[in-house]
């Protein structure tokens, strides 16, 4: 039991997590679904949806970087599990490459680091209709100080 | 007339030009008033709205994401007018110092370069009823070529 | 005596540290001269030296991040005195506005956030002879967990 | 003869260039050998020297800088050619993830994006002898506007 909540977690189980705890995520953008998360490693989409759109129907940039930081706050869930629900962003530097054109959007972040009290990682976003990168991010969190217990 | 599109718009000019032409700004967040514009920068109050808040009552990180990213965009507008509504943010590093308290916000921009092709901005955002800065940005914006011609 | 190892310490006291501690720093660039240090915030003064020069006589990046980096690792010993010589730089954001002329340049670094755990502050450059930005950062530091303790 | 100027080069011709033009760029830190360039990437090693080391063994962070910078230099040199020697950093975000042991370090430098205006790339840096990162960075480079000529 001691060990449980260190656990890392699935795709599934962090969907039930932040359905309990966020369930708030989906509104101001389109619906983030997680396609799949573990080996420090997460792939977010986030289903189009009119209010993160601009004129000419690009994604607005507060919609990229939500699912920038969602995206790594599912690559650290998967590794350290339910301890790490209070992991906070303490910063994120995002560089947008590309217009994406409208429709959903894909996010891959990488953990480079999950150290006792700091998680980096970096995100592509890419349109999930195409590989070319739409933005690029790297994110850091400072992580739950339980963690070190 | 020929010098009108690259003359500099106060925060009234400025509101008006955004409703005509992005009103959608206002979706997802708190509504953004522009306070003040001119000399190389602006001041933006976004006012507190459910759908930016995170448990606990804090606002989210899009949502201040989104404050920074307007109030450069407010400053640039302020100094080169219309001719710059196609500026576009290439880059911005945030960095998040203190969970803010529910309510509203403001964020307070001041350009550090106003080039040929880039505009760098920092923001500083605070609750509007503190002083204490909650979040801190550097940002870089495209300058549409028009501006070079 | 107990509480001394937490007490700040003045522009004198740093540069007499540093001479002992790591007085390489100078090494590789022109040398650092730390002209006031105090109120959370640090001013240092960058010695022109040719290593630092690049074609045509600008400074080089490198010289400019050591600036960056020295001048908030000042800033968070006149804070937190001798306890904080072993804060990490953990991350830094330059944004490089001007091509600096020959000659010393000046670091001012403010804090921006002083936690338990990170120190975050942002730092402007110009030359010694001019009040122009030539660039600005921003940067984390980690702080020694003795400071925990 | 006239699409010379723009036609790519390979890690010779690059290390060929940077001798007859930034000779210089070796001073400071660890000397600089272009280990590879083409496909919009580039990898570079930096030779251990004292003059990069700080207390305990490890490489500095001007060092890293600078082996990120130009890193990425390559990079676009070697698509671009010639042309863009007057590329110039407009902004670099570096995130230190562990400290270096002392030895040579490898920067590997991947453009994200390869614009009219604007070059984005992002570097891993890592030990020689060893594969985990020790920093990260992502950059812009403004190019020389000959390129949109």
């Amino acid at each position: 039991m001691h060990d449980r909540v260190r656990q890392g977690l699935d795709a599934g189980a962090i969907t039930a997590l932040i359905e309990a705890h966020f369930p708030q995520v989906h509104e101001g953008s389109g619906r983030l679904e997680i396609l799949s998360a573990g080996d420090r490693k997460a792939t977010v989409r986030m289903l189009a949806d009119e209010r993160m759109m601009r004129p000419g129907g690009t994604v607005s940039g507060p919609a990229m970087f939500k699912l920038a930081d969602f995206s790594v706050y599912v690559a650290i869930l998967a590794v350290l599990g339910e301890s790490a629900l209070q992991a906070v962003t303490t910063s994120m530097t995002m560089n947008f490459l590309t217009r994406p054109k409208p429709g959903d959007l894909v996010g891959e972040a990488r953990l480079l680091k999950l150290g006792r009290r700091l998680a980096v990682a970096e995100v592509a976003i890419h349109s999930a209709a195409e590989t070319e990168l739409v933005a690029h991010a790297t994110s850091t969190y400072v992580l739950p100080s339980a963690r070190a217990g």
